[in-house]
Formats: C-alpha cells, structure tokens, sequence
C-alpha cells in the first residue's frame, strides 16, 4: 500500500479509540507509537544516573529549503507533515539545527523506533566484540547451545548482523496479515492477544524454523534472525538484554531519558523491533556512531567497529542488488550490522524502521537526523522514498 | 491466610517462571512487585525536568535495636527479612537515617505501591481543592455526569475520600479469589486477561455497581471508590490523570525517577493501587506531607489539606470501630482523605497497601518512612501487625 505525498495533515494523536489490537494501526498508531507501554508489556532500559549529554542549539534559517514532488514545492515544514512524522531532530557540527515536534509529541516522550532497534541492538553486539565476549565469525550455536540442530545450525554470528542465515520466514509483504513479518508481533509482544497458530514467544520462533538455503548465500531481510543476537548478547553476558544495553551503551551516551523496549510474554526482549526512546536520545545514538564509538572523549563502542560498517564490500553489495531491496538507481547500497549503507563512500549509513522510522548518521556533512513517524502502512514505497529524499536533500542544503 | 515471623529468608527474586498471570503470586511476586511493566500495560508518570531532590545521609547506629516476637528478638535487618520488606527507607528530620535493599532491589528501581497509591491520589485531590477545582462536600455527580443515575448518585466527593460511599463491592477477603477485590484486578488491568463475567475496564465496573446503605453511613474499604476519585480528577482537568498527577506533585517533589502506573485496557489509570515509585521517591512523597505540602519553600498542596487529615474527628473514629478494620488495641485511629490515621495527636498517619507496601508519616520526631514488601498473601495479620511495630518501634528508638 501506499499514501499519495500531499500537503494533507495527519490525523493528530488521540486516546479515544487506541486499544491494544490497533495501536498500530493507521490513524491509531500516532497515539499508539507514542504510548506503547500502554498497550503491552515493556521493559525499562536505565539511563543510569550520569550527566544527560546537552546537545547546544545553533539556529539555522531553514526558510528556504524546498523539496519538490511532482508539480509541488514543499516546505520542510510541510514535508515534515506530509511524511507522517512526529519527531525530527537534526545535529549538525554539534549543535541541533533543527528540531520539530508534531502537535501532542515533545522531547520527553519516547516513540517506538521498529527496526532502528536493530541497529542499536548491533551496536551492542560490537561492544561485546570489543570486549572479547563475542567473536563475528563464530558460531552463533556456539553461544547458545538451544540453537543445536535447529536451522541456525551452521550460522555465524556475521550472518546475523547481516541478515544472510538460511531461516524460512517471510517478511517480504507486510500488507499481508497473514505473513511471518505481521504474525510475528503476536510472539514478540507487539500484540497482547495470542493465536494457537503461531508460538507463544519468540525464542520458541526462533528455534521452530525452517532451514532455507545456505547460511551466507542472500541477503533477505527478517526480523527474527535479529532476535538471536538478543540471545547471543544474554548468552554470553548471563544478563537481561536490557541491563547489558543499559550497561554497555544506554548510560554512557548521556541519554536524557530511559528507554522502553517491548517484551515478549517470557520477559524477552523484542532488540529486532520494540525499542522507544525519546527523539533527541536517538539522535544522541546517532552521535555516538557519527563520533566513531566515542562519546566526550570516552571509547564507548570499538572505532573498529563503526568504520567497518563502511567496508563497501563488493560480496555484501552484490548480495544486496540480488535480493528484493535492491535498487538499481543506489548501486552501491548494502545492508552490513544491521545498518543501511545508503553511501560508504560519504560514509552516510541509516537505521531504518517500519512506518517512518530512521536516525542517519552521515560522515561527510558531520551530521545525524532522527526522524520518527507513524505512516498509515507499515511499509510505504511513496513516503519512503520522500523521507529519504527530504533527509538527502536536507544534508545536501547543510553542506552549502 | 497468614504466615509466621520467623527468620527465614524470603526467596530471592526472580525473572524465571514469573508470568502475565502469577506475578502477584508468591513467590513470583518478588520480582512481579518490581516489574509490574513487564507484565501489564503501564503508563509512565513523568516527574520533569526539575532537580532532584537530595536526601542527605546522617549515619544512625541501629545495632541495638531489637524487635521481640514471642521469645526471639530480631535486629532491624532480621525484621526486614522477616517481614518479606524489599526497601526500607527511613528519613528522620531531613535526612536518610537507615536504607536498606533486599538482593536485587536498588534505589533506582520501582515496586508497586498497591493501596498506597490511594494516598497519593487523594493528596492530588487536594491539590484541586485548593485550585477550585474541586470542592470535597459536592457530589462526584457533578464533576462525573457518567455517574448520573447509578449507586454513585448522591455521593460526595468526601465520601470517596472517606471509603464512605453507598455501593456493594465485597473486598474483605483477598482469600477468596472470586470476591470483588480480587476480580477487580481482571478489570483494571494487574491482569491481562479478560473474563466474561467481569466488566472489561474499570469505569464499566465502577457505573453498574448496585448501592448499599446510604452514602456516609459506614466505613468499609472498597477500592473501586478510589477510582471514581481518578474519574473526579481527569474530569475536572480535562487531562489524563498520569498527566495532571505529574504536573501538579511528581515534578514539585523533586522525585529521582519517573513513576509507572498501571493502565486498563482504556487507558484508565489504576488510581487505587497501581503506582509504582522507587523507595526513595515514595520518602520524597512522605516528606512532602511532613512538611505541611510545602517542598523547598514552595507549597505544593495546601498546608490545610495535610492538616485536616489530622482532624481526629469522633464521627471517622465512631464509623472506623464500628467497622471489620476496628482494633480495641487503638481506639482513637481512624481512615479519612485515603490515609490510615495511626494516632492524630501525634501527626502519625500511613498509607498502607496490601503485601506490606507502606509510606508513613510522623511529624512527632519528623520522620517518614518508606516501606516496600512482597508477603506471600496480599493481606497478612501476622505480617502487617509485625511490619506496623517495627515501624513504630523505630520512631520510639529514633526519638530517644
């Protein structure tokens, strides 16, 4: 499905009629995105008790930036409404240059970030690289033995972070209620309700799959492969996801707020997708990668491990124009980490989330923008590419 | 059902086998107590962006302190464990004099409050009063037109504050799992589940209660009547209580962390019994009744209002003997504006919820307490009486 980009308004958020069956629905989403609390299970991801990280103002005339889709000019303003978005905080050199709140969102209310989580869940995985926990080339089986003799069998944990494990599951058409890609919200506690064709939570999905192919061979982009690094991360930490992130990451970005991460029905943690943060903490996120793994001097991640995600490596680019997401008009693009590489070269790589979800980290304007968004449809070609073109536009008008 | 004061450890908390449908069950309750998200809708009571209010450590020596239950004296921290207490936090003229934390339980996380929560409803209640906004002596009918021609009609605002309202909700045996203060939770959301022959949210349940006796008449704990405050108080603001709650107390106290509460499936908050605060933030609470309503030399509620809870009137005590709370052994105690008044002359009055959760103020040696517990049963004589006399026991050993 998609939405004509046009100057109409979204509907605002609302409470009255949000339950826990369409919160993610169009136009309930907008509210519920904002709540997801209170529509499900979650856990708390501690901020800890250090010094909130400021992040300086600069202001910048944005007044004459247009974006144009077919015979209409756009505001950022307008495009901003017209792209379904809630919250948009752009920092460059440093300082925020702008920042816009849709009616009823602030810079203390969290906003469910879908698969940008699993770009922060990745992250994770290469601070426990750093610290020797966690070797990429092993056996993800290695780390949690649960896995033997299912189909991950074989799958390293590159594989993963890659999306290139040979697991059966289909996440091509979120149109379709019925495919893994929506069922699986009823597993991983995106949906309270259960259904006795799909297993109760999601280590039992992950263990049930099917085999598909070889480990390594295509990339194709599934959800649940990004889970088992939630297992790898408790397996060799012997702790709850949420504690370790809190540990290794969340606390040491100078996050302003806790974050919230939905939790399946067993307390595991949905790292593929149920992550909530506040805006301004995912464009602190976005720093954290845009500063190489540093933060105010501290290395909080590996340097290693975010330069490699800009490897341009031919293998990961083939494998990324063969599958589905490829698109000729991007041929250098791939997928690597759990990380979008739109430009290895300018070093501009995104996490990207269903419904609007995105924090760019571009190296050659010294920039990240966080953009959080309810579309109508999960998934949405037409809003898409105008959110990623209003983000490419808007780096390009900085760097003037 | 009650169990015995011995020196047994209570088990230690937990994340295995605690589910959706056991976490107010012993033993699973030690962990469900400090992770009620993870196992129900919650709503986040944000407390700003205010400083936090320090409380100042004054090293108290408590080694002679002894409690005796039949021939075996316990010293504070044999108590603690003894009584299933999870923090215990006691602040004597200003500053912490005793903090304590069962294994896995910290300053900075939340347990549930259960009926203390009452207490802090009705003191936003008083907040209105002195805006307004609500008047105690006018009927709920006024501020709630839903309640229009059903049991509530006729009932004052001070009747819900009082537990005096006319309606038939039997919560006098939390035993018996069908009666009302157990179905309750099926309702207002400490269960996810639905059951057909309870009303789906609270405000359905509040409205079809039949009436009992006349308004004012009796004494009798219903929790339901609280949650018609919760009505009162989103009706007259025309806010969400999390909202109104945060505004005009959680962000004037200097809370250290943002509080949860527990959420229906409509968004209805569970004013009676579902917040939850850390151990510290629940003394900032105390502190601010010590204190005659006023933080930092800025009053948050009105003096009057702290003051009146004191009245010590002959009509609450006469209606509070005569009722199944009534204890010979204190004559003169009383329940009025949601808070179990131990002794007027004294300034010593507590909120107290089941499982052994209390906050309690006692202006005769300026001291507050803060006291989070997971007993097996939700209601304990053997255990509540215990936990009262340590308490009480501490404020004479702190005032020598």
């Amino acid at each position: 499905m998609h939405t004509e980009v046009t100057r109409t308004r979204p509907a605002p958020a609302r409470r009255e009629g949000v339950t826990d069956d369409n919160w993610q629905e169009d136009p309930y989403n907008r509210w519920g995105f904002r709540h997801v609390r209170e529509f499900t299970r979650t856990a708390r991801i501690s901020r800890g008790q250090g010094a909130v990280r400021q992040l300086p103002e600069r202001h910048t005339d944005l007044s004459d930036f247009l974006t144009v889709v077919g015979d209409e000019a756009f505001t950022l303003w307008e495009a901003l409404e017209a792209a379904y978005v809630d919250a948009f905080v752009v920092v460059n050199g440093g300082a925020i240059v702008h920042e816009w709140y849709a009616e009823g969102m602030d810079p203390h209310g969290t906003h469910l970030l879908m698969s940008v989580s699993k770009s922060l869940t990745s992250t994770l995985v290469g601070v426990l690289v750093g610290e020797g926990l966690v070797d990429p080339a092993e056996q993800a089986v290695t780390y949690v033995p649960a896995l033997k003799g299912t189909a991950w069998d074989g799958a390293t944990v590159q594989h993963l972070l890659d999306m290139s494990a040979a697991v059966m599951f289909n996440e091509e058409d979120y149109d379709d209620p019925e495919s893994d890609g929506c069922l699986i919200e009823f597993a991983s506690g995106y949906r309270l309700g259960q259904r006795d064709d799909v297993p109760g939570d999601t280590v039992s999905w992950v263990v049930s799959l099917d085999p598909q192919g070889e480990h390594g061979d295509r990339f194709q982009y599934r959800s649940i492969i990004t889970d088992v690094l939630g297992m790898v991360i408790e397996s060799v930490t012997g702790q709850r996801f949420t504690d370790v992130f809190s540990d290794r990451i969340w606390s040491r970005i100078g996050a302003e707020h806790d974050a919230d991460i939905i939790v399946d029905p067993k307390g595991f943690p949905t790292v593929e997708g149920g992550i909530c943060t506040t805006a301004r903490d995912l464009a602190r996120f976005g720093l954290l990668h845009l500063e190489r793994g540093a933060v105010g001097g501290a290395q909080v991640v590996p340097a290693e491990w975010t330069d490699r995600i800009l490897c341009a490596d031919p293998a990961l680019i083939a494998r990324y124009a063969a599958s589905s997401s490829g698109d000729p008009t991007t041929p250098q693009a791939y997928y690597h980490d759990c990380w979008w590489v739109w430009d290895a070269a300018k070093g501009r790589y995104a996490g990207h989330g269903i419904n609007g979800q995105m924090v760019l980290v571009d190296r050659s304007t010294n920039t990240v923008i966080a953009m959080m968004s309810t579309w109508p449809h999960r998934m949405d070609p037409h809003l898409s590419d105008f959110g990623s073109r209003v983000a490419a536009e808007l780096l390009d008008h900085l760097s003037r």
